[in-house]
C-alpha cells in the first residue's frame, strides 16, 4: 500500500510542517468561521450523526487551498481553541504538536477534487452503515428533507483499491483520492464497513445534509420493511435539493441550542 | 404549476397584506389560545412529532375565517411572540416583516374545507413517513389509543396534482386544497416522501393525535414484521375515539411539564 | 354490555363512597407503602413503561380486601397526595370529589381473583403492544431477567368477552374478572390492541417484571428477525424466575435516582 | 451441578475470607485503577452497556492472582469505596460484610484461564442478546470499530453444561471455567439467553470493547433485514484490531464526561 508522508501517523503529536502566525493576521481564517466549525461539531454529536469519532472540515475562507478541522479529539468536545489549519496535501500547518486525525486525508483530497465544495463530513451515523454494507441495495432519497442525496448514493469499497486487509481507514493522499473518486460529482458516499462522507456548500449545509442523510437511512430501511418504496424521482431530487435546502438556517438555529443545552 | 399570490414565497420576510390593531382589541385572538399553541409547538418538538421542521396551528377563536400559525422558524422555540394570524388564503395578517411558512396553505385550505377542524399539525414524523411511501399497505389503527386514525388513511400523492419533478411541498392554494380534498373526512392523510397532516377539534386534540399517529405507525411497523395482525374494527375505531380521546387533558399536562423541562 | 356501578365513569369526579378518616387511624395504609406507590408510578414513567396513560396499584396492607391506586392522572406525576383507597369491586372509599380511572376495574377484579397478588401494572408498554396484536406468535421468555413470563403469556381478547365495537378499556367489573380469568395463575396478561397486565408479589416485583417484560419484547421481536430463537426452558423460567427475581431492590434502588433525576 | 465455596451466595453480605490491610499499604491496588474501575461502570451504564444488571473488573495491578470488582449493586451507582479484591477462585477478600456479585466466577476463571486478559465486562447489552440466542447466525464484525470481534463470536450455552433447567447464571467455578472455555483465545463470548462476556488489555479498551461489541449488534442485525451483508475478512479485522483500538482513548474521555453529566 502506497502511504503518503503522513500515512503512518498513528495519532500520535505531529510537528507543524508550516510555520503560521497565529491570532489576527491577515491570512488567518475568519474567527466566526472557526467558531462555526466548533459549533458544528458539537451539534453532529449531540444529533447523533458523530459518536467518539468522525470529523467535520470547512475550506479556509482565505485560501482556497487550505481547510480548517480539529485536533485528534471527541467531536462533541471541539472548541474553537481545537481547530488547526491543514493544506491539501493535509499536512498539519499550525498543530503546534497536537495530534491529528488519521483520516484527515478524506479532507484534503475531497478539497483539492471538488472546488465547490467549502464542507465536509465523515461519519460512522448508525443507521447509515447497513446501507455501507449492503452492496446489493442502492441508498436512495425517500422523502424531500434528503433530495440532495439525487439518484443513489455511490459506495467506497477500499478493497479494490487497497486489498483485503486493511484497517478500512483513509490514512493517505491515495486512499483520499480514490474516496474523492467515488464520491465524483455527488454530495454523499458511502463507505463499506466504515461510515460515509458527505459535502455541502456550506458547514450549515453539510450538517443539515449529514444528519438527514442519517434520517433517510433509517426511514429507507423502515420502509422496505413495509413493503415496495417509492423514492423520490430525479426531478423531485434536485427540485427539493434546492427549495428544501434554503430552509438549513432553521435547523441550525435550534440545533445549535440543543448543542448548548439551552432546550429543555 | 399554478401559484397562488404567496406561492413563490421563499420565506424571506413578508409584509403584513392586512393591517390588524396588535393587543387587546375586540377581534384579536385570546391571550390564552395563542400561549396554547405556542405551548403546542413545544410539546409536538419535545414529543419528537416535529423537528426543526413541521408546524401546529390553531383556528382563531374569534374568527372562523383566519388561524394562528408560527413564522418561519423551528417550533421547538416558538414563543407567544411568533404566532402570526393568516386568513384562510394563508395570507399573513400581522407579519410585521417577519418571515412565514413555505407550507402555510396546508392550515388555510384544511380551515377552508373542513369547518368542524379547529386544528392542524403537519409533521414529518419519523415512523409515519414510511406508511407514505409504501402505498400498497393501508396505515391503520392497531391500538385504542390510534383509534381516530379510522379505518385507514388515505396518502396524498403530489404527483397526480403537480407531476413528477415538484419539491414536495404544499407551497400555494391549489396544492392546499388538493391535499385538503385528500383528507376528506378523515382525521390522518400521509403524504407521500413528506410526512402526514393531522386535524383535530382543539389544540390538545390534534396534539394527541398527532402523537399517537406517531406511535401506532411505529407499532403496526413492528407487528407486521412478528405476523399478521388484527388491527381494531370499524366499531372499536369508532367508540374508543370517543372514549379515550376523552382523556386528552391527561396526556396534555405531562407533555407541558415535559417540554418546560419540569421533569427528571 | 353490562355495567357496574362506575361503569359509566367518564374520568370526571368521582364522590367518596365509603367515608375513611384519613391519616393515621388504625386502618389506614402505611406511609411508606403509599410513598412506594408513588415511586413505583415515577419509576415506570420514567423507565418508559407507562406514557401518560397506565397504572400500578399495590394492596393495601392492613386490609386485604382494598387497593391503592392514584387518582385519575399522568403516572410521571403521582405523588403521596394523589394515592386513593379502593375496596375490590373498585369503588375509591377516599377519592373526596377526585376523578378516578376509568380502568380501576383491572386492580380489583385481578386482586379478587388472585390472592397471592400484592401489586398490579397496566401498561401500553411500546415493545409488548405488537405481541398482543399478533396472535400467531407466542410472547416467550428469551432471556434470564423475563424468566417470569413462564411459558408463554396469554392473550385477553374483549371481542370474546363484550363483541367487537368496544373502546377496548377494562371499565366494568365483568371486563375486569374476563381479564383476570386469562391471567390466570400467571404473572403475564397480554391485551389485544391495548396492552399488558403484570403482577407480581410486591410493589418492587411487579415494577421489575414491567420493566422486563418490555424489555423481553424488543428482544424477542429482534431475535426472531435474525433467525430461529432458543426460548427459556420451562425448567430455566422456574429457576430463574426465583433466583433473579431475588436481584429486584438493586435495579428499584438505580431507577428509583433515575426518576429522582440525580443521575446524569 | 457442581457448586463453589460460594456457589450458594444469594447475594447476601459475604464475610472477608481473606484479612487485607486497608489503604496505603504496598499491596494495596493503585488507586488511580480503583477510580478508574468506578468510572468504567458509570460509562457503561451512561452508555447502555449495563443497565441495572452486569459488571466490569480489572486484574489487581501488584498482584496478578487478584482482580477487583464492585460489591452486590448497579453499576451506575459504583464509587471507589464500592470496589472490593477477590482472588481467582472468586473469593471476595475484603469484602467487610458487603454483599457480593452472584456471578464474580465469570471474572476469576476468566483471568485464571487468560493471563493476558486485564479488564473483563459481562453485559446484557440489548441488541447482543439476540445473536445469543440465535445459534444459526454468527456474530461478526461489520465495521472497523468492532474488529476486534475478530472471525466470529462463540456462544456459551449453559445446558452443555449444565443442563435444562438452570438460572443461567454463573453462580460457580465450574461454570465460569465452561464459559472461559468458550471464550478461548478470543474476546467476545456470547452466552445463550443471558449476556456477553468481553475481555480486553485494559480498562480503556474492555470498555471501547463493550460499547462496539453493542454498536455491532445493532448494524449487523439491520444490516441483514436489508440484504447480503459484506463482513469484514480476517485481514480487515486484525489491521483494524491494532490501529482503530489505539484510538480509545478519544473516546474514553468523551464517554468519562458524558457519565459525569458534564456535557449537554
Amino acid at each position: 500500500m502506497w502511504t503518503g508522508s503522513h500515512g503512518a501517523d498513528d495519532g500520535a503529536s505531529v510537528a507543524a510542517v508550516v510555520s503560521d502566525a497565529s491570532g489576527g493576521t491577515a491570512g488567518s481564517a475568519s474567527p466566526d468561521l472557526v467558531e462555526d466549525l466548533a459549533i458544528a461539531n458539537r451539534i453532529l454529536f449531540q444529533q447523533g450523526v458523530l459518536d467518539a469519532f468522525g470529523h467535520v472540515s470547512v475550506r479556509h475562507d482565505k485560501h482556497a487551498d487550505r481547510f480548517l478541522l480539529a485536533r485528534n479529539m471527541a467531536p462533541g468536545l471541539v472548541s474553537a481553541a481545537d481547530i488547526i489549519e491543514y493544506d491539501l496535501d493535509s499536512n498539519p500547518l499550525n498543530a503546534g504538536g497536537r495530534s491529528v486525525y488519521l483520516e484527515r486525508f478524506i479532507h484534503g483530497e475531497v478539497y483539492r477534487a471538488r472546488p465547490d465544495v467549502i464542507a465536509v463530513v465523515h461519519s460512522h451515523s448508525p443507521s447509515v452503515i447497513p446501507f455501507g454494507i449492503v452492496k446489493s441495495v442502492p441508498f436512495r432519497p425517500v422523502f424531500h428533507m434528503a433530495a440532495f442525496i439525487g439518484e443513489a448514493a455511490p459506495i467506497f469499497e477500499i478493497r479494490d483499491v487497497a486489498g483485503d486487509a486493511t484497517d478500512l481507514l483513509i490514512t493517505d493522499r491515495r486512499l483520499g483520492a480514490a474516496l474523492a473518486e467515488t464520491l465524483g460529482a455527488g454530495t454523499v458516499a458511502l463507505m463499506r464497513g466504515h461510515g460515509a462522507t458527505i459535502v455541502g456548500k456550506s458547514l450549515m449545509e453539510v450538517v443539515f445534509r449529514a444528519v438527514y442523510t442519517e434520517g433517510n437511512a433509517r426511514l429507507q430501511a423502515e420502509a422496505m420493511r413495509i413493503g415496495p418504496v417509492t423514492y423520490l424521482s430525479a426531478g423531485e431530487a434536485k427540485t427539493a435539493t434546492v427549495n428544501v435546502g434554503g430552509q438549513a438556517l432553521r435547523a441550525w438555529n435550534l440545533w445549535r441550542m440543543q448543542a448548548e443545552g439551552k432546550l429543555p
